[in-house]
């Protein structure tokens, strides 16, 4: 059996099967991020680590400062899925010797201006030598316990909600989105989220992975997803690098999550696209979603 | 400017000068591994990322479940040379798409052993599509900050040891160190060493970054450096990947120092190589050591 054969989730099952996760491991490999107990404390770290790769998940010819924001935005939205803040990465690059100092130097500005922005210390970074440009970044960020917002928490009726507009990422949006960390913060501050996570490979197959971890099926009108101008249905659904936040709120709780939003967020759209229900009872005909491993002949754009 | 025109030290100075840094930042770039204060509490978190790469870090025909090992055990050593000891992993993978699964699992079944010796968990992972295959590892460890040793806290007339012997690790041992995590902690508790480092680029190239940091030259007594079987001085010196441990301490605790090794360590070689010294007055005339990045021909071994 090839990697080829497999989707990302299913490959890294067969990865970390039989790992040592360690005692303090609270959610492990599955949600957005890794929720661990703070060394020597009691405060919960959100680990992530994430990467691009020039041909993959970026051009060759794209703004090396756009790239570089890229790179750390998409750990910065993982973060924020889990209602976290991020605090420290730590950046590792990856490129052929022949590549200009400028190049990097560039990317490096961009991260760090998208860095600054959210308070995150760069502490620490690597370079090596590699056939190709990469990224890597690793952040350690934390999460109040009650702010915690997990994948696999979702109730049968929870009414499910996403922020933006989907489809058409790879028109500029997948290099320029906003990470939705005060959206999230703020989701967690007031409980009016109960599961949540971030639009990555597109809701086609992300909602399925909130549902599955949730143990519940769910139901979306398809008329009502928010969709990016001049974009189709099935983009929305499918194309991915969204970046926005998917959520499922107890129905009890909708009118005052609305009203909350509106004051909070007013240039901000946010829309009700289903709920969740008992499992078995899925629409699952919607179209596979973007799987950056698997879906792309090589070298190609995302 | 390209990038082989610099030494590793130098493009990142340059990538990294005007970062943000945060306020929570002990010890930044240029040490072992970045200190931070741990988001929302008053421990130190040590965070450490480190790559190796097919056809530069190892080779192609190199057991998998070796190269897993070796990716940790590097980040690992970088953890003990801090004197701290390492809590989570976040593993990223980098493949083409026609390796075999088999490959990946033996890699980190190795990877897992070797965390599982050490009592990490590894907490999260991320694959992702690339021409060459290279694996990530991000730790989070923790130090208590009587214990922290920097690289930079040494003086003038401290003297100099390192453990185990030099040279040679081509030949095998660079796929199969152990980190000095145990020897580490105990120079930590007992107060034996003053400043400390891993041996990763090798003596020529470690021990003056060591003193720069220190602000100290430093004299080494060529004779009494530990070599390898049939290895020569210059092997020792410039070969890299010992991850032996590097140390300084104040003569007055040398004689507590020995006798407390040997009965803790009996089997583990101690040498005293030399002494930090007032800074100008180094023998520098110490071959170069091993820079991953600039000094190997494409696709070469290690």
């Amino acid at each position: 059996m090839k990697i080829r054969d497999l989707d990302e989730d299913g490959f890294l099952e067969i990865l970390l099967k039989g790992l040592p996760t360690g005692r303090n491991l609270i959610v492990g490999p599955g949600d957005d991020c890794a929720v661990v107990k703070a060394p020597g404390g009691r405060e919960l770290l959100l680990l992530k680590t994430d990467c691009v790769v020039e041909g993959i998940h970026y051009l060759p010819d794209d703004d090396p400062a756009r790239v570089g924001r890229k790179a750390i935005n998409r750990a910065i939205s993982d973060i924020a899925a889990m209602g976290g803040e991020p605090h420290y990465a730590l950046v590792t690059i990856f490129s052929p010797p022949e590549v200009p100092v400028a190049y990097w130097k560039a990317l490096y500005e961009g991260l760090g201006a998208a860095a600054e922005r959210h308070s995150i210390g760069v502490v620490g970074g690597e370079t090596t030598r590699a056939p190709m440009k990469a990224v890597s970044v690793s952040l350690v960020g934390k999460v109040e316990s009650q702010r915690l917002l997990l994948r696999s928490t979702g109730k049968p009726t929870d009414r499910l909600f996403v922020t933006g507009t989907l489809g058409g990422s790879l028109a500029g949006k997948h290099l320029d989105f906003e990470p939705r960390l005060a959206e999230s913060r703020w989701l967690g501050a007031h409980g009016h989220a109960r599961a949540m996570m971030d639009l990555s490979d597109g809701l086609a197959s992300d909602l399925p992975r909130l549902a599955a971890a949730s143990q519940c099926g769910f139901v979306i009108d398809s008329t009502a997803i928010p969709r990016n101008p001049r974009r189709t249905l099935h983009q929305a659904l499918t194309d991915g690098e969204d970046y926005e936040l998917l959520f499922a709120t107890p129905p009890r709780l909708v009118d005052r999550l609305r009203r909350g939003w509106e004051n909070a967020f007013p240039k901000l759209r946010l829309t009700e696209i289903g709920h969740l229900c008992e499992p078995g009872s899925s629409f699952s005909s919607m179209p596979r979603g973007f799987d950056h491993f698997f879906s792309l002949p090589a070298n190609s754009s995302p």
